[in-house]
């Protein structure tokens, strides 16, 4: 199925090399299709690597082999196929990952664990190794590419490309951070990308740079939604190459590291709303900022609620403010509420307040703002300081049509 | 809006009158429809009373009333709003419910805390308590009506009338259980139905009507969901009129206790089914089994779980038999499981084992079985012996054009 690119679609920026990383994509041809979808980026000695991967009971064996790698601290390559996850695959996919470490390792001369791969497309469908190897044997012939190249090459049903570049000082040293990211449906709170790869050429230990990706995952990748479903291949791994030539960061009070942690953050977030600005059939980008709840984290969750509520989703899509579905999915969150507190304002203009409706707000405006393509709900409990903002797209026929149609 | 009859309706059956329980329909015109929208039941005295509500933080006074009523146990009058849930309407909303309470007790002598009032329509706009008062004093001055007059006056979106009966014998007296239901969106497990009343000419205790109801609640109104979203109006009320003139049951350890529970629980689930069937946009009716969890409570949040996923359900608006979005659901749901012992079968048939694909599966049948407006998705998790049941419909197109469309 040929997907039209999402209107909420953002051109992809210039992303610089990152010395130490050098990337190269290779046809492979897992699909039947004309394009690469084999990448392999090769990391010089030293380079740390960190880690997020999805919760789920029944993750692929490249999730089960980088949990176990992450603990290492070391990589050497980064290998990502796409057009079959060789998730569900038993004892075949699992030999089809350590095929490709081995590969891939005796070629860099480095340890299988020091190897990374990531997979993704259809489920069940053990992964070929014939193409891989063969892939991977024209990947290494390869010239080096650009990161635009690997957004594409990392792709499925994206209908754009996705990447972001931020940097640091650190000391006197100013530090490059590039991301690229692909995932428009499976996408929830749990480990919301479904491949994200972040390369910096700043030097830092593996523990800390494993705590600030962590930590940067909250209000990021943890923070969108496009329909609740977790992948069982999501996956972020980020490398540091040193190369920048940094006092390497060790500890995590200092300046250099907090400079360091909040351009994370800033990426990690940029690549997330990537995401959902892909989501499938999404018509409209939903900000909802939850405030006055009863902790952070409860906010998180009432916010998570509202952005997983077909009911608010489809009433956006509708460009209605249905603000009665908000107070629905506030009220099945679980979580503290008192619905005569309750506050809900849709592009900053307050529709209800206090548990009814305002009956004088200004419908135009409230009209005029959902017609746009960026929304705006914001929602306080009026308990306590807990706050959050979640990040989601509204649900429409256009998704019903890519997922009912998607063969698997 | 003008909703096609659900491929899914089934007709509605003779319902049998109950004696101590007498119906009345009439137009308050809550909406600008032709049609009654206001039903008031008479309960002879000595009706014991039964409920379950939503466990929404926002639910409407409606339900704030009746979960403290419920405690009296006792019930003389019901009556039922529809086109406006008084939800989230603060004081108005308030006193519109005690209107009506001390209008109804007033006319039938009795106490205001024997009057049970829903609700279900459009969230935010507070009951009008001049119709409401015209309404129940033209039901109150019309002819009784039988039971298809209340389960079409009770609902909204509703595409068919929904109802069902059963008997049950205790000692040598037969005893007669009908039930009628509303509900088609804003369905989920938190307390399924938007509003299913029960009435049965049993003389039973209301602690012990109590006790069956909450344990029916589980294989029933908990087991179906639509779209995963919880009303803020969710009621239902068991009334048990004792003109039967069964000895009155109180013990719960007798058979004939037993008897009639496992009446009332048919009976519940009848109803349960019959919401899915009405599911807004539902073309597939969907049968959910899971064996072999850890716990029945375990397999019945895995089975939710896959009855929640919007990948799962357009799959099956697909009629494709994507099982690794199955996968996914079992994967997503935070429960015990091991992916290389996983079962999944369509139709009966099994499509993946032991955690990958059956190569030799026969695809004929499956596709047959997928076409058809019936699907059984049967999951083994291999792990103990937990099980459970639940029932969902398909996401189509149909649930988003209702609900973008819908005005609030």
């Amino acid at each position: 199925m040929d997907l039209d690119r999402s209107p909420l679609a953002r051109s992809f920026p210039n992303l610089p090399a990152i010395t130490g990383a050098t990337p190269r994509v290779a046809r492979a041809r897992y699909k039947t299709w004309d394009r690469c979808d084999l990448t392999l980026v090769e990391f010089a000695k030293g380079t740390a690597v960190a880690g997020l991967f999805t919760k789920s009971a029944c993750a692929s064996p490249e999730v089960e082999a980088g949990r176990v790698q992450i603990g290492g601290g070391s990589a050497r390559a980064l290998v990502v196929n796409a057009g079959n996850a060789n998730a569900f695959t038993g004892a075949a996919g699992r030999e089809a990952v350590e095929q490709i470490q081995a590969q891939v390792a005796d070629e860099l001369d480095c340890s299988p664990e020091q190897v990374f791969v990531s997979s993704t497309g259809v489920i069940g469908v053990p992964l070929p190794k014939d193409k891989a190897r063969a892939g991977i044997a024209a990947a290494l012939l390869a010239e080096p590419c650009d990161w635009l190249e690997v957004a594409r090459a990392i792709g499925t049903t994206d209908t754009f490309e996705k990447g972001a570049t931020t940097t640091a000082t650190i000391g006197d040293t100013e530090v490059t951070l590039i991301g690229v990211i692909k995932g428009s449906g499976m996408i929830a709170p749990d480990m919301a990308t479904m491949l994200g790869y972040i390369v910096t050429d700043a030097a830092i230990e593996p523990a800390l740079l494993q705590t600030m990706l962590s930590q940067a995952n909250g209000a990021s990748f943890g923070a969108i939604t496009v329909d609740s479903d977790t992948s069982t291949s999501d996956t972020v791994l980020a490398f540091a190459t040193g190369a920048a030539g940094n006092v390497p960061l060790a500890d995590d009070d200092s300046p250099e590291a907090e400079a360091f942690a909040a351009a994370l953050e800033d990426l990690c977030g940029q690549l997330a709303r990537l995401v959902v600005r892909d989501g499938e059939g999404a018509s409209k980008f939903i900000t909802v900022k939850v405030t006055g709840a009863d902790s952070d984290d409860s906010a998180h969750r009432i916010g998570l609620s509202i952005a997983n509520s077909p009911l608010v989703k489809t009433a956006i899509a509708g460009e209605d403010a249905n603000w009665g579905r908000v107070v629905m999915a506030v009220g099945k969150a679980g979580e503290p509420a008192d619905r005569d507190r309750l506050s809900i304002a849709f592009g900053g203009i307050e529709v209800a307040r206090e548990g009814r409706a305002v009956e004088t707000y200004d419908e135009a405006p409230v009209a005029a703002h959902l017609k746009g393509q960026e929304i705006d709900i914001d929602v306080d409990i009026d308990l306590g300081d807990g706050q959050a903002t979640v990040y989601t797209c509204d649900l429409t026929h256009g998704y019903i049509s890519i997922n009912a149609d998607y063969r698997s």
